[in-house]
């Protein structure tokens, strides 16, 4: 089976493999304008920090198309979009991220005289391209931290379907496996979305690495009972500061039982997840709404009238996690400060 | 709303709400022989431990009908439906509690000349009774440990549909609200088979008990935030020797996060759910099909061909059990050995 791309851009189009209709169907959703990745976005059609990071950049595309170029009033539709598309989701960094990105740069093109359109084309291709080559990098830095002869557990989905490609987390698992290490996987199916059961799953099937979905309550007991040798986990905004870990909702549970068995916890995440700024308390946790609880596949599987809270995110303690991969090395989560100095010089 | 009964004895015939069906339909499962109740138990027409141990000693009951009085071949009978009974469900004790007990009395009353049927069902209903009686003992040893103004975390089912009636862990509960507690309850929706989610609200909803329904994985974020004042579960088998408490898939994943969290954790269970004899080593945890991992409501969630592992119960240690709440008292999970002296007196 050939591997899809999480997303491309054709013919002034952006394409989104569409999330919500995986594993049963491989379908592309269209994007003809900032507004349609906006939707998107939200709508988990595309999800994962770094494709939405991906997707967000090329919708600053899509809004200068659809803007006609008349300078300030232009900027300001540029602005406007890019709140737009920020609005979205308030918990991964990497949309805020790329969004401002983009926003330099046309600010520098308008400034320069250069042709907006072409050099944000050019900043959203280079994102996706460096998104890529970023996961390779955090592949081979992981890769020598997963055991030959081993049970890697996971969770949700921090594969080549939540990044440009290749994968975070289930790039360091496929590193280590492309690399002739004896793997398989222990797949939490990741409620209430279940892009572990549906997304992971489809992944590793496609790369043939076998693997089981488990339900996140299971995994606990088999920690327990020694099936797990570790777990790799991806990001959606790591603090720099403090060293916590926001990620998708149940990776604290998993964080405190490996703790409490002494099984390693690893974060693999790329630059654009860390956030240098924010304390804990800043960080703004999605709610969803409650209804992602109470229903599964369409179907209502409470009494009518039930409350649920739908929370989309945890905070992981740094104390909780043994090591942070990135793509320039792998770091203690407190000592995440030092990659400041890649950041700085960036944008140039 | 009315309660509705877990199960009854009507006509020579055992009837079961029908709790794969819940909260959406309200139906009985009409067991006619004991074949029929060996069926709905491993099919999880009924469950909950507890409930499981009253609709087994039913069986026998059932198992005494369709026996033809004959001596010797007539005990051969009852044995062989006893232990087809018994091979039903591996994992909570009071299913072999309860079919002991009835084979006891059916030998006693055969030796003794008595009408076997009459005193079976005698036996049956007398269970049945005291197991509801258990269950309002347990709520008020336990009450006392639920804080006023507080929101209580439960898991899977531990309510009167788990029991003959009242429920133990909701029993409790139950019994704080009624003594004017301000009480809401946090109820994982339990996945697989959905029964916090299902059946817990559905009871929280009949009793007018406010609740909130979440994924499994929320718990530790929950309470992270402060959001949790205490964690009350049932148990499908307690090890007297150890202390270690065996329950519903997910129990000690909650029971680590309490104890990382300082949140007291209490498990609510009648005598019949304590094993005296044996050690962790020698329970069996009872593996189902993969396909309640796989499907949810008859959809499919996962790639076709997917691996699953479904563990259906898993194993906390006692040092991460706060207090064992019974009928006789509340005690430390290691002190349970203290309770024998109940259990010795119980057949006269």
């Amino acid at each position: 089976m050939r591997e899809l791309k999480t997303l491309f851009w054709r013919n002034g189009n952006l394409y989104l493999l569409d999330q919500r209709l995986l594993p049963h169907r491989e379908r592309y959703f269209r994007c003809r304008s900032y507004r349609d990745v906006a939707w998107a976005i939200k709508e988990m059609v595309v999800r994962g920090a770094p494709a939405i990071g991906v997707a967000a950049a090329y919708g600053m595309v899509l809004a200068c198309k659809s803007s006609r170029w008349s300078g300030r009033s232009f900027e300001a539709k540029l602005r406007k979009a890019a709140e737009t598309i920020k609005s979205t989701r308030p918990t991964a960094v990497n949309l805020f991220w790329a969004v401002d990105r983009m926003l330099k740069v046309a600010e520098k093109a308008i400034s320069g005289g250069e042709d907006v359109y072409r050099r944000l084309l050019e900043e959203a291709n280079g994102i996706l391209q460096a998104d890529i080559e970023t996961n390779r990098r955090i592949g081979e830095f992981g890769k020598g931290l997963i055991p030959d002869r081993s049970t890697v557990m996971t969770y949700c989905n921090a594969g080549g379907l939540a990044t440009a490609g290749y994968g975070t987390a289930l790039g360091v698992i496929r590193a280590a496996y492309d690399g002739g290490k004896n793997i398989s996987v222990l797949v939490p199916e990741t409620r209430p979305k279940l892009q572990g059961a549906r997304l992971t799953a489809y992944e590793l099937k496609k790369l043939g690495i076998p693997y089981r979905i488990i339900t996140d309550n299971m995994a606990a007991m088999l920690m327990s009972q020694g099936y797990v040798s570790c777990v790799v986990v991806g990001a959606d905004r790591i603090l720099a500061k403090t060293g916590h870990v926001i990620n998708k909702i149940g990776t604290l549970g998993l964080a405190i039982a490996a703790s409490y068995y002494g099984i390693p916890f690893y974060v693999a995440a790329p630059l654009s997840s860390i956030d240098f700024k924010s304390s804990p308390q800043e960080v703004k946790i999605e709610e969803r709404d409650a209804s992602e609880v109470t229903t599964i596949a369409g179907r209502s599987i409470a009494p009518r009238g039930s409350h649920a809270v739908n929370l989309a995110f945890d905070i992981t303690p740094p104390g909780l996690v043994s090591a942070v991969i990135t793509e320039h090395g792998v770091y203690e989560p407190v000592g995440l400060m030092a990659l400041e100095r890649y950041i700085r010089g960036e944008l140039g």
